[in-house]
């Protein structure tokens, strides 16, 4: 396992902590669900990922020796409260979906039921760690779809947001399909694949660009592929390249395995590349390409009908420049009180960040050929009903839909248990062939990168009861005041 | 010092490293300069910052046994090169700018000076920190100076790209001036301000809204900041706020240090909140507002005269989000051969990404008031003139400017020589300092947020010469294939 940092937290849950002891209700239980409110680049879904890393986090929690320290400098806690804190483990239960798992906006992909400091501590670790992991799956998976079926190189280490961004960054893309990455340390740690064969200092350093190509030819024949825009693709680049074919790797009986182009108008430059190599022969040498490139790019030159092989991408894969953030929440949706669940609600100014109370489950449709049909959100101890079924639309609740002939489960499992993990995690491998069967699950359309299908979350009537019950009280209790 | 990985490096650097090595070049002396092409968020400036992770990784270079381990299990490697590598360490040289230092495009704000081997494996280490720090640096000061003096505080931990991100961007943002983070561990491990009281899951846990006010009042009646908007912000959050001012905190000889506020319009709440908490008699009580604020939002709230004081700064600060990438580049500009140093140039099919040649200084001139006139750069062993000086617009070569009177001088510090660091790294304190020092020395013109001022950054009559000089050539020797 990882080594976590527990100090990962927001201060205010320290301070909450401390509140909650003052008052003697640190173990009073409580239930978070991590949910996100809408999906990065318009697009109609997200591939859920950090699962795994949530797990791990949760399952070693504890305060060291010196956090402890820390937080008696801070001169904000009472001694009480930071003996209980350094014995503190978590003792509690989480729910999630499989990492690699579509999901949509609303939906609680994690649930946390714990004491409430325990459940408050974690907030911000499983917030980053989910947050991440999906913003970077998700962008790389749409990346990875534009190049249909070509493969995609990770290459954005130099631009990530720090190093857990670039590695773990890195083990996402792997996962969301991409061939391999730049990213070294990421291949030491994780076994996933890495790649590279040159920059422009390599060509300028030598005397001439020939001069490089042969170095780097003669130490990698079997792998030599060469960066061909150092100083002007087709007049020199690309003509230095056959030669290094003809001089330095046929009489080795080897052959060129491709040329890069980094820079200038990819589609002119792929077409007329693919023309002269042909020209000369070398038809099996691929055609890489890097330089700024994103999913709408990679779609672009496909349309054109650049003959490229591979992509190089760097900074829009692995900050999701885009859409650098993922939006994902974690609110307290119920507490229990002498055994009973009470739900509980957020109401805020702001009426898209009112939240679906109580402790749920998500039940997930599929059709006789298992293609999606939409998601239900029920209170966790509902029965599901069978049969024909009548689905209201979440927002637009004179709008009806009725399914039948159906098959459906919960999508989420139970992880963690008192504390204990009794789920086995995924292997990278895991993930990324979970990723391929969720998408196997969406319609095409839902697919699109531009303007996509969109599924919606539907609540059970009695979830929706539940919801406008609590919203009609709360209003209510403001009239009063 | 930080521990350092080492094998940080794109998987290229370590076969263009193989070819070197075969070639027998490894240890022929190159010259590498970091600079970036373009400003984010279309400011004049950025604040360059993370030089001092630089230089420490630079200092503690090598590889671990299990590096060379995993590399000889890539198959990629000879043998002899593994046990080269295995005794690598940086013996070279580096130039570089002070942390907080004010640049402009196309500025080698760090220069490295070393065996090609050495120099090309630390490529993507030095720009990942590099330029995750002057990212962040950059952003989080333009939100600082937006704020006008009031308080900023960084929340965005939860939406960090990864743990590094979370901590190293909470210190670049206190380096910026930033009043403190959410941020535990980096409040542990850098001894940074760390700040933070409530989220909405606290409120909701209670039982009612004034019940978790006074909970929190009784455990923090020094720091009682509030959070108003759980329920409804000016019927429900303002009136209990009041009540925990006037029934817990009076009773014990303290008062309300403060609410906050999430959600909503926030220019209107933060107005109504103020004259509900004046007309309350708690003047003092501050006003802090959170909600995906950044600098135009925290703008344009001041400009409508929001009695605001201060900015809870999350998504937008901690992954730069509206321009998510800072584009540092790494490349050669010059070889040695027989103690004579060459210029090299990249061309490239984009002519904005033609490099400036040769191994050159920074110097800033400055007017009387000490004010930033222009940069030059010049070759590194150029006598810089004194007197009257011409200068001739780098891209608009038949514009010039005279400047006379000025003083000037050379902006960049050897800091590491022969592999050892001969300057004093500096404290947070010590570059937020000079963040502030050099921000003294543009234009408030240069520091507006929209359409700022720009500064131009002039080349000297011989360096621009030896740069046509180098494209002439290049020219010629194409044409010649």
């Amino acid at each position: 396992m990882e080594k976590y940092e527990n100090l990962l937290m927001d201060f205010y849950e320290l301070t909450m902590g401390q509140a909650y002891f003052n008052k003697k209700v640190q173990n009073k239980v409580a239930y978070f669900d991590l949910f996100f409110r809408k999906c990065p680049d318009g697009a109609s879904f997200v591939i859920a990922n950090g699962v795994k890393k949530c797990v791990e986090f949760l399952s070693q929690f504890h305060f060291e020796p010196s956090d402890i320290e820390y937080l008696r400098s801070t001169g904000q806690f009472t001694e009480e409260y930071l003996q209980y804190l350094s014995k503190l483990k978590f003792t509690g239960d989480m729910w999630a979906v499989k990492d690699g798992t579509v999901v949509f906006p609303n939906e609680p992909m994690i649930t946390v039921r714990a004491p409430l400091v325990e459940a408050q501590l974690v907030e911000t670790a499983l917030l980053l760690y989910f947050n991440h992991a999906s913003l970077i799956t998700t962008k790389a998976n749409r990346i990875v779809r534009s190049a249909k079926g070509r493969a995609v190189m990770e290459f954005g280490t130099r631009r990530a947001q720090g190093e857990s961004a670039a590695v773990d960054g890195a083990v996402y893309a792997v996962e969301a399909g991409a061939s391999g990455t730049a990213c070294t340390v990421a291949g030491k740690k994780y076994g996933v694949k890495t790649l590279g064969t040159m920059a422009h200092s390599f060509v300028q350093s030598f005397d001439s660009e020939f001069e490089a190509f042969k170095a780097y030819a003669e130490s990698f024949p079997d792998n030599c592929v060469l960066l061909v825009d150092t100083f002007n693709t087709l007049k020199s680049g690309i003509p230095n390249a056959i030669k290094t074919h003809n001089e330095v790797l046929k009489p080795m009986g080897k052959k060129l395995a491709g040329i890069r182009i980094d820079s200038g108008d990819l589609a002119y430059l792929s077409k007329q590349a693919r023309k002269m190599l042909d020209e000369a022969g070398i038809k099996d040498a691929k055609i890489c390409t890097s330089n700024s490139l994103d999913e709408n790019i990679i779609e672009s030159l496909l349309a054109e009908g650049a003959p490229i092989d591979s992509f190089g991408v760097g900074e829009n894969l692995i900050t999701a420049k885009s859409n650098p953030v993922f939006g994902g929440v974690y609110k307290l949706v119920a507490v229990e009180k002498d055994g009973e669940i009470i739900p509980k609600i957020k109401i805020s100014d702001n009426s898209e960040k009112i939240i679906n109370p109580h402790f749920k489950k998500i039940v997930r449709y599929f059709d006789k050929d298992g293609k999606l049909i939409t998601d239900v959100l029920y209170e966790n101890n509902e029965v599901v009903p069978t049969g024909r079924l009548t689905l209201k639309h979440p927002t637009q609740s004179w709008t009806t839909k009725d399914i039948e002939g159906y098959s459906c489960l919960d999508i989420r499992d139970k992880m963690i248990e008192n504390g204990k993990v009794i789920t086995t995690l995924p292997t990278i491998k895991q993930v990324s062939d979970n990723i391929q069967k969720e998408l196997n699950t969406l319609w095409p359309e839902a697919l699109r990168l531009q303007n996509p299908h969109t599924y919606t979350v539907n609540l059970s009537d009695k979830l929706a009861k539940t919801k406008q019950d609590l919203l009609n009280k709360a209003k209510e209790d403001n009239e009063k005041l």
